[in-house]
């Protein structure tokens, strides 16, 4: 059956990951006609007992079967940060977070990052918003039935739903906003 | 031909990685029969304007072809510092050291590290060696004709070497060294 070109949806989807060397939240957001809805989120979780090197590969090969199977437009993560409270652990999430852009790029799909305060205000309109505020308001924009149970998934959820909030905001501004 | 179990070279083949966004350098030396050769070395660079994902790409496929090439049967690499001048860099490092592990453990090729100063230590007898240090007993070492052009080419080795070490000193010692 031929569809009319106007009446395709003009679909995205979005997969946003949420890297870490033990937890990595990923969740993937299809927006159809102005209408976002979740497809899937989970966490890739690697015991700390393991080497670095098999953790990191088991995050690559899980995040890889997630682009396979739902061939995002583009990925979103959040950027790096300024400010290093713990620079040890920050540059082991730096590992996790190689490999997950590595995920990105081996398939082709362009990546988009966003301040961790950019992300949390288009959310909830508070760049300092708690963990538990990003939570409530994922579970309302997307009308979930329930908060996603794990914070890792609320915040891969919360910076793909960024990347489509610029991206309205670009079309009405035409990139000027 | 049938070469007699007794004379097979009991080589040893290792891939020495000294991680780095901008610059990745590696090197293959091969052990046979107590005598260290060097096989190939090199360096991935990749260019700061290009997308970090775009350039962890890059390090990771050039490292495969290396790993692809020469099947190392182990990879050694300078352990993570415990103690960041710069974490924002040291975070970018860790991207490029992710990629370069998940080179060594897509192709379930086993990982070693070993501390900066340990591998110093290994090779110059000193654990603060100067880089020039490292060179110069790079050359002297693998009987090369000039030093390697590249320090990063030359902490490679330098990694390389220290595994080489440590492995006859715990041959000798059955692992009590």
């Amino acid at each position: 059956m031929n569809v009319p070109a106007a009446e395709k949806p003009s679909g995205i989807t979005v997969l946003g990951i949420d890297p870490g060397l033990s937890n990595t939240g990923y969740a993937v957001l299809q927006e159809v006609n102005g209408t976002v809805a979740f497809r899937e989120g989970g966490i890739i979780s690697t015991p700390s007992n393991r080497p670095l090197e098999d953790r990191l590969r088991e995050i690559y090969l899980g995040l890889t079967e997630v682009v396979a199977s739902f061939e995002p437009d583009l990925v979103a993560v959040e950027d790096l940060y300024s400010d290093y409270q713990n620079p040890a652990s920050a540059v082991l999430m730096g590992h996790a977070r190689g490999v997950c852009l590595l995920a990105a790029s081996s398939h082709s799909v362009p990546v988009a990052s966003y301040r961790p305060t950019r992300v949390k205000k288009s959310l909830t309109g508070n760049g300092r918003a708690s963990k538990q505020q990003v939570k409530s308001m994922v579970k309302v924009v997307l009308r979930l039935s329930v908060e996603p149970s794990s914070e890792h998934v609320a915040d891969a959820i919360a910076v793909a739903l960024c990347h489509l909030q610029e991206r309205r905001v670009n079309a009405v501004t035409g990139g000027r906003g």
